[in-house]
């Protein structure tokens, strides 16, 4: 079968959702931060923080097939391994962060997430950053102005930011705009490393602040860990932690279950108690033991291996021979490894992308603009493959800068 | 760790979500048609329908393990084995429904539909029966009477039936009903098989009927597929097969992967083309290549063992041998081996499900009023299994209708 036999054949999935890349990559395997195409040629992978500690990694892969074989089933009944992990989810965050409601995506745990503000501060709106995006159900997509636009979002949504060094956050403002569309805040919902709006670190005091301008308003401030969780931006586990801020809500998804569908929302005793008497929610799948079977293996191979720490040491590697590599390099940003470089323009960071992918390094590309090439590796990413993907982007930008302007050459 | 103290430690785990039967069950592990618990006592489970093809079944296991090891990622890319799952499915459905979206679980494939409706439509209204159930995102929890409550129902939406033998639709009356509210219908969403409405089958036509009412109006017929697809009113493969009407939109979900969250929304290219025009989604788990690979492994094994004929058989043994079977009895409902047995009240329904548990078979309840004994087993469930159900049944009819009114005696 031919690409363009697959192709053709894709018009019956998905329709609409993009491919990667002008000529789409067909994956047959995947190994540690390797991927395989069908022609054999193997991909580094610098973009798809799902695959945390490695595509395929055999830890994670036999708690799977152990757990399914002896028993996935749901949370009407009690299964210790459920109960023990969430009891280890809850560990890892700051009290009183404690209660957790399993979920099957980054968008179920956000849509949950915004129920819950919802439901227990009995308001309707919702404040999130310019850029964001937080899922593709109704209510989360209604609040993802990357995808929905700016001219559609609903009457309850206000924006603020980006958060920009010295900028405020603007919450106050915010609850003003919703306050004249005849709504209150419910919450405060943001990303702690602003993923779509171009991969930008808070400032120092900037989620503090924002968190506090919402609760003055009467909100929750609600920190969306799917992207930058589980050590991404190590050492630190999270992206709000150091920010001198304890979220009401977080929520956890992509890298949790290394690719198994796998998300939470962990919350405190008392919202978890006013939202109960008031909110159902129910999921079949959400929190099987064999999710939760694989989120453990996720942590222990985390813990194992240091994971956060490398992400941290490889993350800086990458700053330092980032900045100032090259003229066209506006910015370099971000924490840990999760490594914004701002290019200027879209069609610079597009065929900067490509230009990669044909050297066979897979990195993607975000901010308002498409102008930010996003490296997002797994966590096992190390030194070494910072060299090849430094090697490729030198490659490609000389491509786009040297004045041939041809992105295909390897 | 006893019984007391996972309950006590399961207060950081999905608080607010019930636990099944007054003393819950401790499950460790799961084989074809039986759960065992922490105890080592073995119980028939004549109600998990996601185990469809059997708990642990080791086709599906390997599967799973199979293809963990080699690839998991995301639809950005191209992979094989999802592209020919999404084919099957689309040919084990009728013209002209031919496009597969992939979702994590039915709540997010039914939000997705609603979605697709509203935005083909360009309208918000929505037609659901009177007690159902659609999920637990914020959009299908706002048409799930069943646990929202009628009185918080939105003015969007609007409610009909329940699809007793001779009854009308109903939709023209509904739609009259939104009018005054000011929104047209977008869709008409209901289960084929009218689960937490009581168990109905509809009554020949009533579908066809419906359907054809909400598309005079404007609106799509959205066909609820999560509960009854798959063979399990065998041996037709949907609920909606043979009453004489191809739905606009199926959503699938439960047993679609054995437990391995796996969901989809299956609709024509028309209503794809206007969709992907002006609607976006993009899931990071869904359609991953490991959840197609369970997909896949299911249908071989409903294939290969012939199931969805032995659910036609072995339920049709449970009609036979449950009607008329005690005076408590009101009716048997329920195509193939979706069974209701209507108990007249709540109260008893959940005596006779508690006094089952003790004799170590598990069924639901379901309902308006919870009086619908719920016998939905895993479809691998045989007459033997019937035999022992049936006898469990009498113990615990028994002990309610003879003056005792002990539901804990064995």
């Amino acid at each position: 079968m031919t690409l363009d036999d697959v192709l053709a054949r894709r018009r019956v999935v998905m329709p609409g959702m993009r491919l990667a890349y002008r000529e789409p990559l067909r994956i047959v395997s995947g190994e540690g931060v390797w991927l395989t195409d069908a022609g054999g040629d193997r991909y580094l992978d610098a973009y798809n923080n799902v695959a945390h500690v490695g595509h395929g990694r055999p830890e994670v892969v036999e708690a799977i097939a152990r757990q399914a074989a002896v028993l996935n089933t749901n949370t009407r009944y009690l299964v210790d391994g459920v109960v023990a992990y969430a009891e280890r989810i809850a560990r890892l965050l700051p009290d009183p962060l404690e209660v957790v409601w399993f979920a099957n995506s980054g968008s179920e745990a956000n849509d949950l997430a915004w129920r819950i503000a919802r439901t227990v501060t009995e308001r309707e709106g919702m404040i999130v950053t310019r850029n964001a995006y937080h899922g593709s159900t109704h209510l989360t997509m209604a609040t993802s102005p990357e995808e929905l636009g700016h001219d559609r979002l609903p009457p309850w949504v206000a924006t603020i930011g980006p958060p920009v060094a010295g900028s405020e956050p603007g919450v106050e403002a915010a609850v003003a705009r919703l306050a004249a569309a005849g709504h209150l805040p419910a919450a405060l919902a943001c990303d702690t490393v602003f993923s779509s709006d171009g991969i930008f670190e808070p400032p120092a005091g900037w989620l503090a602040a924002a968190a506090g301008e919402v609760r003055t308003a009467g909100g929750l401030f609600v920190a969306d860990e799917v992207q930058a969780g589980f050590g991404r931006v190590g050492p630190r586990l999270w992206g709000f932690a150091g920010h001198g801020v304890v979220p009401d809500i977080v929520t956890l998804g992509k890298p949790m279950g290394n690719g198994h569908p796998l998300a939470a929302v962990v919350t405190t005793r008392r919202i978890a108690d006013a939202f109960r008497a008031d909110g159902y929610y129910f999921s079949t799948f959400a929190g099987n033991p064999v999710a939760a079977a694989a989120g453990m293996a996720v942590l222990d191979v985390m813990e194992g291996d240091g994971l956060p720490a490398r992400a941290s040491r490889v993350g800086a590697l990458l700053h330092r021979e980032l900045a100032g590599r090259h003229p066209s390099i506006r910015e370099v940003r971000g924490p840990g490894s999760f490594v914004g470089v701002d290019l200027g323009t879209g069609r610079l960071a597009q065929e900067v992308m490509e230009g990669m992918r044909a050297r066979r390094v897979l990195v993607g590309r975000t901010g308002g603009g498409g102008e930010v090439l996003k490296i997002r590796p797994p966590l096992v990413f190390g030194e070494e493959h910072a060299g090849l993907l430094l090697a490729a982007f030198d490659g490609a930008l000389g491509d786009q800068t040297s004045g041939s302007g041809s992105s295909s050459s390897v």
